[in-house]
């Protein structure tokens, strides 16, 4: 193939441009994490990229925590011949959301993950072999340490703002309460102080369709193929539809056939209906890039969430910060209703707490921080409220 | 055991009593079903319950159309050994919203089904073997051809009403379009003209959940033990999250646990938190009762229901019959909102048809019209609903 046939990405003037996936080692002995169950753990290679320029007063740094199979990888390009940019292109680089003109901002794959951080894939040092279901049970609580370690390891004492969406909201609530000093600022994105029954429910449903996979072989399929593809994508697709609201697959998809106006009244496994192909699509794609055991603990991690819980109260768990919130909800978003959003705002008010809260209108369900329609709406609120907390930081310093 | 210790049920006076699952073959040769996908079909056996007495004037018969998992065993008690009534025991009895003093009530198990009538798991009379996959592609019109000819058989010209929830609204509305002349009301339960994409969505992964299962064996897994026991829980357990509404999941279940009132910090298949151990438990239930080859027909039906692709309109479907109809809908139903059963009331509104509406509150979602809780809110309008059909239809025969 010649040089010209392959497309080659040219990334504009609002692009990052081309940025590399850094990696360091934290927890190294005799250091270890004291994880939330109680047993210790260590060493931990972290994933991250970096966007912007740190002030040399170190005082302009966002942490972005990803979601549920989210990476390192926000923004960017690896390489001029990726297909896509980074998951969260659209609202980070030079003008942006989060403008790496101003801020330095930073994204780190989770422990559990499999981009890059320790994870079930990970070689185990001590045996030499893949953790697999060997790997510590981790919480939100424990991915959180291991991101705050990475801030103090790049120098920065206090972060500008912690932001999230989902299971990243999670995480930055969970940093408010754990390392209440570290951040200014907390944006919180469909999110909640605790993950409801009916979220628990389709995470277990996912988690058996992995587990009950003939090629998921206890968790140690790496090296054999095909490993649990087809339970993991049935996984991928349950919560797929979970993401979407009822309106968003109505308009995209409703009820159009894949390959015929009219219908093959004919039982088979293939796609009929354009919503069963896309479903296929999302599972196919996804299996691609994800790796079963994550998937089960990082659910996992999401079921135990509950700030209440684990503090006391709510309120308990969000006092001994002096950072700002923002509070974001999507009107159809029915994995993560408002009521929840409602639910942390109130007792942010009731402890006096600096919290703003908008629920956003949007027809895209719990995706909609993701998405490009979206991503202006987002701009419009969380522009001014960084650089309120900004400004207002650097005349108190 | 002595007869002492064993339970025995004794129906009181608000019971159909106990009752025969009878059967009755039709479509023999050289008689044949017509389906919709242009197949011919025969013969079919039909498992049907009656419950209370025909007038000599044959203007008191009621028929009732299963959900998607029901079967003809409505009322009563099949042996005094049984551990449940009928599923809608509740609603069908002696002074109940279905009332068999007053009026003879029909139920017959679906073509497809698993319970008695014709199916996938039935032998082929020409080969000597069960269906399996070879069983013909079945539709909702294809369910109610099999019952309208049964109610012919049965000696009734005109039924009084048909009723069904769900699944067997959809029934109710395709027999109102199919023999409009059949039929003097409609009741139609939480159901819908068409089912939405996000419908179609689930019931897709569900599919896939049993044809992914290893003991699927393209469906000819009959007395191969354990057959797709795995995959027809996982699609069940998918399904069933959808049965309920958030908030009847959250009063329920909440994040309570099953065991213990810690976390384990391990991962395991086990359930650990109550919804988990709930849905384990509905899942193994439900595949001692039904067989994986029906669920597969039985949802691809529902998928497929389409009155406005199948007849042009809503409007064209239903203006055809002079039947009264009487639409419900619960608040808290997602699968099959409110929005979509005022669709339908709008349609007849338009061709000035006789037709009642409401919608109920009720925290339970989609299977509201099973619930015990909610079947007093149900009969608050049947009963006077079919007492004014029955008395508008006595003055004018």
């Amino acid at each position: 193939m010649s040089d010209q046939t392959v497309p080659t990405v040219q990334p504009d003037e609002r692009s990052v441009g081309f940025v590399e996936r850094q990696y360091t080692t934290l927890f190294e002995p005799p250091d270890r994490l004291r994880m939330e169950s109680g047993r210790e753990f260590g060493p931990i290679t972290v994933a991250y990229e970096t966007y912007g320029e740190l002030t040399p007063e170190r005082d302009n740094a966002i942490f972005i925590c990803h979601a549920l199979t989210g990476d390192a990888h926000a923004a960017g390009w690896h390489t001029p011949h990726d297909r896509k940019p980074g998951w969260w292109d659209d609202f980070v680089g030079p003008g942006k959301g989060l403008d790496t003109n101003r801020y330095f901002v930073i994204c780190a794959n989770v422990l559990g993950g499999c981009q890059g951080t320790t994870g079930p894939s990970s070689i185990n040092p001590e045996t030499g072999e893949p953790y697999c279901l060997t790997f510590p049970f981790i919480t939100v609580g424990d991915l959180v340490s291991v991101h705050s370690a990475l801030v103090r390891r790049l120098g920065v004492e206090r972060l500008l703002a912690v932001i999230g969406g989902s299971l990243g909201g999670m995480q930055v609530l969970e940093w408010a309460a754990r390392f209440p000093d570290q951040i200014h600022a907390a944006i919180v994105l469909a999110s909640a102080a605790r993950l409801s029954a009916q979220g628990i429910a389709f995470n277990a449903v996912g988690r058996w369709a992995i587990q009950d996979d003939p090629n998921f072989c206890e968790g140690r399929y790496y090296g054999k193929e095909p490993g649990p593809r087809r339970g993991l994508a049935l996984a991928r697709m349950i919560a797929h539809i979970t993401y979407l609201s009822e309106d968003s697959i109505e308009k995209k998809f409703g009820r159009r056939l894949q390959h015929s106006d009219t219908f093959a009244y004919v039982l088979k496994r293939e796609a009929e209906f354009q919503i069963e192909s896309y479903l296929q699509y999302q599972g196919k794609r996804f299996v691609e890039r994800f790796d079963a055991n994550s998937y089960l603990y990082l659910t996992k991690a999401m079921d135990y969430f509950d700030l209440a819980e684990a503090y006391g109260s709510i309120e308990a768990a969000l006092r001994r910060t002096d950072a700002r919130f923002l509070i974001v909800s999507y009107t159809s978003d029915w994995l993560f209703p408002t009521a929840q959003s409602k639910e942390l705002v109130a007792a942010l008010v009731k402890e006096g707490q600096d919290v703003t809260f908008i629920e956003f209108d949007s027809p895209y369900g719990h995706d909609s921080f993701l998405i490009k329609e979206q991503i202006g709406q987002l701009e419009s609120v969380v522009v001014p409220f960084l650089d309120q907390t900004y400004l207002a930081r650097r005349r108190k310093d």
